[in-house]
């Protein structure tokens, strides 16, 4: 199957042998956003200035979901991740939270699917937390925006 | 923080107690699709009839990614999970792929977070198989569609 | 190995068959304390106020961590635990933070384990998050204070 | 947050970027120690000389909790174990055990906390397999006595 | 596919849906061996006696390793097992060791997959420990010998 | 113990210090195969030709399985794997599945515990999918039977 590299010269599905590949600084940023309903918007946020803070559970729910990736993606390599940011920005015009997922690493392959499952992650964490007032949450737009480092190059979502 | 109930009466994050709550047989379905440049989407269908089916390997991440669910959704409770459906259709209007997850269990609170993490990570897993062809390709629409069982009764989406 | 459960008549090590006992309601709690300098305490009370609070990552990780208990402690059965609570509390007299964690299931057998691991874990994390400005954090009086449900009965710690 | 680097510039938590950070090797020694009845210390101690011996499983459950530490602590990066080692050693004074787990890597940063998730989850390990027999045990001293390698240099506990 | 339960009526792999299946007490015995040269068996033999006890450390492997099936076994239910115990016999006239694991739960679908998981990652883990004076041995005889309990009733190998 | 290197001068269990040894790159594979009836065999070739195939789903079993095994094998180093191929082939003398599981990495210990366990969770997988229809299948000769890299030099089976 001409260009899709997890499958082999038989059609069957394996982790691709990176071995040959260069040990390089990796980046990659993934982006997404939650839409709910203005009064789950207002009581988020509330939190955001006292205490019970949804985006802070939201935030190391990511993160720790990056590390898992490899877990949870059959052909994933499993890597040495140097670093995971989750940023999330409450948009009054959703009304929602934007997520910005990053992740670097030094390795032989990309780290974007650590930043697509951290963004993932943090969006379904703020589902579960609200999810009691508001069921209709919605995540839309999950992305790659940013993807550096290794012998592809450059990539920035348009 | 009136109706998060992942917060108590402090403003802390808890897991809830779920065990004065009756055992009852819960489902909950939820949806996303991911879309993709039309040459991907020809990738993908042609290896549907033949061999290297990406469609295969992004359903079971996804039904092994509902048994993860507790591991990656800070404040959810372990569950006997009874059932896990993942159907992914190829829709040539995206052009993508449309995801839809069941999960159901005999338990003390609902299946939504599980029926969620099936549905986006059989999307990511998608994302990642197709990556090297593709970096453009999006995930939308990762929304509840059904839910079922326990005190707060039926809920379907719009 | 007279009165040691986790060993048969041979002496060898065995996850206990509990599949005779009763499913009863079984709760326990677990403390422990991290004493550290004045000036570290000073830094985290801070930031118990403001933003970056060491407490409500090294909470998130208590609870997470008592779902991981039978991951980590060989014989544990594993059990559906129905709540998860992890209460900090600043102590100015140590100085330090002091930890509470209690654990609900309806199960076969207790959950001290589970208390243990999440107050055990959440002390680990706050060491993990001010080790940069104290290496000489200790963490002291892990254990279980309370432990009800079950044939054994009550227990508190004197 | 000054000091506090696991949080960024607006007080958030995050994975500290190490990917300036040179590989060098690194060791890390943590200790702590579980204190018991005399009739529960007799009863560990001549599982010592036969067999269905406590020590075993508890070493064991240190060393492979030592690989799970970037599961646990939320904001430790994974790294590549090169040595764990767990020494217990039974104490007729306290009486109880006396753990001692040293961790090295090659890699971007230290092993503190997977030298103290080792020592700390083989406390555990202990008070499970002995917990039918004595619930007031209790684990004490958990803490850093060695770090070396890195920025940091020498840390030894006084 | 006709008789393969784990497709549905589509050909697409699923997990089946237990939830109308009744909780039933249910075990299942799993066996295997591993042979070796007689000097690496005499060295295994010795460490039985003494300390370094290579048996101890895979039947705790084999135990925990029955706790992670789920995580192994694609299309495999998560169980709240009750009892697992893991027999190792040595055997001179293989030479090697004969491994036998029993898994037990109450529950609405068997134990086997646990049970051969608990074999199999005991002899694995004798493979492990001893590769450094042979790398000859050999796993074979990984079967189902007993399974008892639910709708199929007992099944024992001939 | 002499020449049992996972166990130290007092006869303990450790996870080997490898921080001395060079990264180097290392091949494993491993093989071994399921037996089964007639019947069953015929079932899953004629899935193999169709959809609903046993084989794609054991295939993946055995990648995911191979990234597992620091979690499984007690005294196993976590390495970072660059390559895993599950290789299957249907064989009517057995009549059965032969497997065979590819491993490489650049580090400091070899992978022939990710190869044996790659290969061994695929053949686990089909008995799962199959024993439905035939619950006496056999799993035999799980084995290394290559080994490159590393100081040892290269070992091929006989």
């Amino acid at each position: 199957m001409s260009g899709l590299t997890h499958f082999d010269g038989k059609g069957d599905a394996h982790m691709v042998d990176v071995s040959a590949k260069a040990e390089t600084d990796r980046i990659a940023t993934a982006a997404c956003h939650i839409s709910m309903a203005p009064e789950t918007f207002d009581i988020i946020s509330q939190g955001r200035a006292k205490k019970g803070d949804v985006l802070s559970v939201a935030r190391l729910a990511g993160i720790m979901g990056a590390k898992r990736t490899p877990d949870l993606i059959p052909l994933c390599h499993p890597l040495p991740i140097a670093k995971v940011a989750v940023d999330l920005t409450l948009d009054p015009d959703l009304p929602g939270v934007r997520v910005e997922a990053t992740v670097k690493t030094t390795g032989r392959t990309g780290v974007e699917m650590e930043a697509l499952t951290a963004a993932g992650i943090a969006a379904l964490t703020i589902y579960d937390m609200a999810k009691a007032v508001d069921r209709a949450m919605q995540i839309d737009g999950l992305r790659v925006v940013l993807k550096d480092g290794g012998k592809s190059g450059r990539y920035e979502a348009v």
